[in-house]
């Protein structure tokens, strides 16, 4: 099963995340591969990385957008390992029941990974799992072979009325 | 802050807990009221009660939905302990950063609790801590009061083409 989180509003990571706490729950095994997030500055990595059968990979940790000094082609080349990683799982013996490619979507739309090489990729791994991509701006292309999307609305968000991003809610 | 996770498609939980997640890697309390989950069915319940500083309250396990020959009068009956526990956090003096209250909007939509009386309660424990409010048909009264709302919204699902739920994905 292919299933896709995407949409401009929160809870596209968090459902992920719910969703990898689920499968482990279940004594299936998960692999989380992020993208732009760093290894420690968000809550949940200090709780995933302690947990067992869930292995955790983090790369291309500065977003253009978000660090400023870091160029498009560096943010490109930081998500090639995370590309390796996917063919990596694509042709291993090893079984995960759940992969999960956070905010992927985000790499596809800014371009600094190949569309088609990715939809290949992850019609290949879901083969074998369950995969999860998240990231606001799924492309057709993604939504067309996955089996379940949601849409995550921002209907209300206090950033709107100028609020500060909130530790334990945003990170 | 109060949020709001709601809409007809899938992640309203699964966000929830993944916020969970990100609380207690911050190193925050946590409570979580379940209303119509049981208490070990779904994975996440799992790893939740192994977690420290998570206190986690499971009522009204059966939804007359779900479960055939439960009583709407019996789930409002199963459902009363879970307002007595958010009266207790209202005037406990012990403190949460984050209370999640797990499908009370499906609890207010079938008149289980009293919806006043409950938008009175959250408004109260929302003065202590970050209130996070799940379930489809979240009422305006919910809403208004809500900073952050976030409908999740389907815009594929598999059980559209008949498939059934998944083990570690629904459950």
């Amino acid at each position: 099963m292919i299933i896709v989180n995407t949409g401009n509003g929160k809870g596209k990571t968090t459902a992920a995340i719910g969703q990898i706490i689920r499968s482990l729950g279940q004594g299936f095994k998960v692999c989380l591969i992020q993208l732009f997030k760093g290894e420690s500055f968000y809550g949940e990595q200090k709780i995933l990385t302690a947990l067992n059968n869930l292995d955790f990979y983090s790369y291309a940790s500065e977003h253009p957008y978000c660090v400023k000094g870091v160029s498009v082609k560096e943010a490109a080349n930081n998500c090639k390992p995370a590309m390796d990683k996917i063919k990596e799982l694509a042709l291993s013996e090893k079984q995960y029941d759940l992969i999960v490619l956070e905010e992927f979507n985000i790499a596809l739309r800014d371009k600094f990974i190949e569309e088609n090489e990715f939809i290949e990729l992850v019609k290949e791994i879901s083969k074998k799992s369950n995969v999860i991509v998240t990231g606001r701006g799924a492309p057709e292309s993604l939504t067309d072979i996955a089996d379940l999307v949601t849409e995550m609305k921002e209907i209300k968000h206090p950033y709107n009325k100028g609020a500060q991003a909130c530790k334990g809610i945003e990170f």
